[in-house]
């Protein structure tokens, strides 16, 4: 019986029963396409295609096939069933890799209650700890109970570094851009130089609350108005940004406040992401400097709490060479481009070389129904990936970025 | 027992157990000075004191005891107590005015959780209604219901409307400032000549959430720097009122934002007051120009919806002037004022001609436990008051402003 949905879009949020079936689905396609399927300790689906050289350092790929809420059908996927897509041509071929290759659908790669991304990468590369496991969501719920209720044991989970006898080669992952730059320069390809950092802040504005009918314009420690000059600040120095770099101010609050009130106290969080090392280190100071100057200027005081959420990764010069000539060598178009988002990447980085590869967003739309790729482009990036794997396992070895 | 209070300051707010018992300290008090006191359907607490001429226009004053959730000592009570010791220095002279001296406690003059203040003086003047008693507070519980918890009918209260044999000569209240202006001016005695009409806003800014990551700066619609705009544009109108006037954003909030999403909708309110009816309405329509003007140059939609809460009311003229008369005879320094904040006398001037005397607060600090005004100060205020209600018995009649 069809019925309508509870909302728009698509919703398989990590440890929902959505997202329990979908990943039978991935299991059963792995199966289909000859690869040997296990849940590994970190709660990823892995597949692996066996090589011809037992004890070779693997290759791995792979994504996420869980979703945010209301979210669209190709962030993650194309990467998972990209993957598929490959080792299926691999074997209609009868091409056989020198190396294993392993083809991952890792855990929960989106935000979740618990405020933390990339469960499943972030477990293989030694990154999940006991205090993770101890976050609770907005109700209350332990982390590490959801893995067990999810049938994943969670002291497995924290310990779940990646220690195979077969050491890893290299890592390469398909994904929708999520962002308008291919599209807007036509293009066919991206290939990812680097994943930006991400540098947050929770800035608290205290000023003085004061009696909106009665308290002069000029007489006022307006909270409020710092906010607002902090909000302008932090987007006129995410437009200077000279390479690469973006500013934004995501939440502002004031709580509870009364209707007839100056806000004596506003909540202000905000974020700034490069892949420019320099530049985002200049970005926080320069922020501070501006709002603290502003925030005197109304006479508010401004504390800052910053956070590095990710630092900048660097995808492997090899891994981007073999995937540009991978491009040029199909007549596809491509582009060196940066990911302002985070990838499961960011965490196979710390156990090999990485590399990525874009395919263009329609309107750079994402995390919304409407995030389409063409499914021309997706084939394209498959293809990509397929002769960028194939040279990376005749590769003796990748150095790092 | 003393016990450390559940916060800083005094709280009495309507309807709760320590305003009925404070209430009951009123009316004890009342008695004390030889009062007739009764509490009317409105929930007032009525004590009067019986003129020479039975049936002439009775003179009114008075003010209200609640307080907002920790707020001071002075707000409401120098204008209730400073009536009694009016009462108590006239009984004390022998003098019997020609009048009946009529001295109310009005019920919940505060902002309380059904979003609507000045209960009893509201009542008074045949402003509360039948759809405001089905107004529900935060705990989904009927202002009616909490009428009659209190024990008070709700239909008699929405029937209070003053229709006594007696009518009314002219309404007289003194009150605290809860601004800087009298200090500022190291006044004794502000005479008030309006009460500021407050003209509120609901400005919703629709833009479009994108994924703060892969978003360039250049292609964004983003609801929060237009809706940080708005907020310096209303400062910076305010700030240009020319006779009276203030303008302030009380709230901004973009709901349950994501920590990675460009803002896509975003809430703010904001208030304008002034005395100066040409000043508001010409401030109304320029917010919204400068507002959908800045809103635009970011892609950002806006959609307002304005709420009058008070139109301007204005002091009858000849109390103005009895009341600066007063003070120059008594050697008292004197100064005509706005109030910015709202009062029983707002509704009081809708049944007979209306005036407020402010006494200064220190550092034109209010709703909170540092409110202060110095008892020399209350002092001068009564003998002003007391001045002026005697000049009021003597005067045939009023005109309202």
């Amino acid at each position: 019986m069809l019925r309508e949905p509870d909302q728009h879009g698509w919703t398989r949020q990590v440890f929902s029963e959505p997202y329990r079936s979908s990943r039978d689905l991935v299991a059963a396609k792995m199966r289909r396409c000859g690869l040997e399927v296990h849940t590994d300790p970190a709660g990823n689906i892995v597949g692996v295609l066996r090589g011809s050289s037992p004890g070779a350092p693997a290759l791995i790929t792979g994504s996420h096939t869980d979703t945010v809420t209301g979210g669209g059908r190709f962030d993650g996927i194309v990467g998972v069933m990209g993957a598929l897509e490959l080792v299926r041509q691999l074997r209609e071929n009868d091409i056989t890799l020198t190396r294993d290759l392993i083809v991952v659908d890792f855990l929960g790669e989106e935000s979740n209650d618990w405020g933390l991304s990339c469960l499943g990468s972030r477990s293989l590369a030694g990154e999940l700890t006991a205090a993770d496991l101890e976050r609770r969501d907005g109700q209350g719920q332990r982390l590490g109970d959801r893995y067990d209720t999810f049938g994943l044991d969670p002291s497995a989970a924290i310990s779940a570094r990646w220690l195979r006898n077969t050491p890893l080669h290299s890592y390469v992952e398909l994904h929708v851009e999520q962002g308008p730059v291919l599209e807007r320069h036509e293009t066919q390809i991206g290939v990812v130089t680097a994943i930006a950092g991400i540098e947050r802040v929770l800035a608290m504005f205290l000023g003085r609350p004061d009696h909106a009918g009665t308290r002069p314009m000029d007489d006022r420690r307006d909270a409020m108005v710092a906010a607002a000059r902090a909000v302008l600040a932090v987007q006129r120095i995410g437009c200077g940004a000279p390479l690469h770099g973006v500013a934004t101010t995501t939440r502002l609050a004031n709580g509870m406040a009364s209707p007839n009130v100056v806000p004596g106290e506003v909540q202000m969080r905000a974020e700034f992401r490069s892949i420019d090392t320099e530049w985002l280190s200049l970005a926080k100071q320069q922020v501070v400097t501006d709002i603290v100057d502003e925030a005197r200027s109304e006479g508010v005081d401004v504390e800052f709490d910053w956070t590095t959420d990710n630092e900048i990764v660097h995808s492997a010069p090899q891994i981007q060479d073999l995937a540009a000539t991978s491009a040029e060598q199909s007549g596809l178009s491509w582009k060196a481009v940066p990911s302002g988002a985070t990838h499961d990447a960011v965490h196979l980085a710390r156990l090999c070389p990485m590399g990525m590869i874009f395919v263009p967003s329609r309107a750079g739309r994402s995390h919304c129904p409407d995030e389409w790729t063409d499914f021309a482009d997706i084939a394209a990036g498959v293809q990509v990936l397929s002769a960028t794997i194939t040279a990376l396992d005749a590769a003796d070895s990748v150095s790092s970025a």
